[in-house]
């Protein structure tokens, strides 16, 4: 088995099972409120741990006609959100569950008698303890697992709704993808290093992406490029690049382009289109180039993040780093001192 | 009376009272589709037009439990959403009248039986024969103007619902906003030739913001820096900044902050306070230093954006082109051909 750059295989897989231990925990908490009923899903957090929350609500769009909110959790608290009651049940994921404005949130809404429902690594943290039910997110590394925990209690609330039938399917072949997403890495690992000893240098990197990847185009360019790499980013989406950024393309701007694997696609291409034009430096970043085994076709577009995300966080951050001999864990102001 | 650079004060009162005119077609329109009933309201446009949508978004959050969606015109016509339906009003808005996207998703609606209300300036273009409902929008320049009409539709809708109590005092206030305007655009002007002459030849301009001054922030960095003076920008929330973009800042980083005045104002003082120790380039955008007469007081919150946007998209805009001699009206893609 291949050597991958910063890849810890044993850690990686140690993960995936621990991961995996809490889809049964998942699960019963969505059954438990779906027995006792509720009336709207609020997903909050912040940063990074808001990416997988935005695919989530753009699946919501599709396939229920349940409200579902994705908010900004600091935004949350200070808005005095109406439809927010004790009806509601809010969903929140830290991994270390200290994220200052995710615990506020948590205390706030259990504080008002509304059920919270925290994904998060630490069952001593503030986050744990201010929330109704814990789903434990042992992890070491990867967001794609922290996308497959919001997945088992997410999709299992729209099962129980009668919203997704094919639930057991779905939620079985999630316990494939971990291993999938090891070969996946070693496929993409040399056209990650390419990219990076292309690109680390770029005055700055136009990202973008629509609807379910559109989280992962907002994460990778600003919680890994911006804030691990101090390199300058613009992320937007394949329909509004149309309404201002395409302006600033020449022939020398780096351009990243995530593509869909569900109808959203058709906005990707017509990116791809015109920036295959006027760009030489474009860089596409299409999931579908991967197999999945084990893993039923029909919901490939709901795991495609999952699969850039490793592609991106994992394998693209890894070769930029060794480019920009920026190591990934230095920061200047992020959490260095109260702001 | 003070001559502004590229202000037409005449063409500014004619546009002002076309606006006022179109009051009460809006508000006939609201009234007799609360009547028939509703379920849930859409708003969706493209890139300018969907800021001021952005701002109604927020507002509805606080104000109505009524789910009303934001979308992005071309991903809600490939999204399939389930909550768009025969008991949906949808609301669109593009002043030219034919804008691609919005024009299909008003079309896919209307044929859907879906009711379709356009704000648009040309009662023969394609966007208003899609229509069920135009809202006439005859004014030449300025996105208060679309501010103004939204709110007269939107604050009514609620009203009628008996979620906005005091209308008809909002609503007259805001007949008086134009006048207010002006003397703001008077006042702001001398601030935006100073920020132009220092920033106009800035590597890249970051832009923050937050809930209802967030469209102008997405407005202005995107569809007028980015796009009519080719300048580069990144924009954030003023929460979300401190998950990323906050380790680009240095002494030397060219910030724009736009202070709300709603309880978001607590977000954007905490970048205030990180970003004054942190850079020497801080530009504070603060409605609230300017006074608005005759107009109520407690909903200054809820016209902001639009005394952010005079000052922004008219003056800033205006003195930005001064001295980067690129003109606001030249684009090298934009509508120059089929992409």
């Amino acid at each position: 088995m291949k050597e991958l750059l910063k890849f810890n295989r044993e850690e990686y897989r140690n993960s995936a099972s621990e991961i995996i231990k809490a889809r049964a925990v998942a699960e019963e908490i969505a059954d438990k409120i779906s027995k006792e009923g509720y009336e709207n899903i609020f997903f909050s957090a912040v940063g990074g741990s808001l990416a997988p929350m935005m695919a989530v609500g753009e699946f919501a769009k599709e396939l229920t006609d349940l409200p579902v909110y994705i908010e900004q959790a600091a935004e949350l608290i200070i808005s005095n959100n109406k439809r927010l009651n004790e009806k509601s049940v809010l969903i929140t994921l830290s991994k270390s569950g200290d994220t200052k404005e995710t615990v506020a949130i948590a205390k706030h809404c259990k504080e008002k008698g509304i059920r919270v429902i925290s994904c998060t690594g630490n069952p001593e943290s503030p986050l744990a303890k201010a929330s109704t039910y814990v789903v434990p997110m042992k992890h070491k590394k990867g967001v794609e697992y922290e996308y497959m925990l919001l997945y088992w209690l997410f999709f299992r609330f729209l099962h129980n709704r009668g919203d997704f039938d094919k639930y057991d399917e779905f939620a079985k072949g999630l316990e494939n993808i971990p291993q999938n997403l090891e070969k996946i890495k070693e496929s993409f690992d040399p056209k990650a290093k390419e990219i990076a000893s292309k690109h680390f240098d770029a005055p700055i990197q136009y990202w973008i992406g629509s609807r379910e990847m559109w989280g992962e185009v907002y994460l990778f360019s600003m919680c890994i490029l911006e804030e691990m790499q101090w390199i300058k980013t613009k992320s937007v989406t394949s329909p509004e690049f149309f309404h201002g950024t395409l302006e600033l393309i020449d022939k020398d701007t780096s351009v990243f382009l995530v593509k869909s694997e569900s109808k959203s696609r058709d906005l990707d291409e017509r990116c791809q289109k015109f920036l295959e034009k006027y760009t030489d430096k474009l860089v596409i970043i299409d999931t579908q180039e991967y197999a999945l085994n084990n893993f039923p076709k029909e919901f490939r577009w709901i795991v495609a993040p999952l699969i850039c995300s490793t592609c991106l966080v994992d394998r693209l951050a890894a070769h930029f780093e060794s480019y920009t001999g920026h190591n990934l864990d230095y920061r200047r102001y992020y959490r260095q001192f109260d702001y």
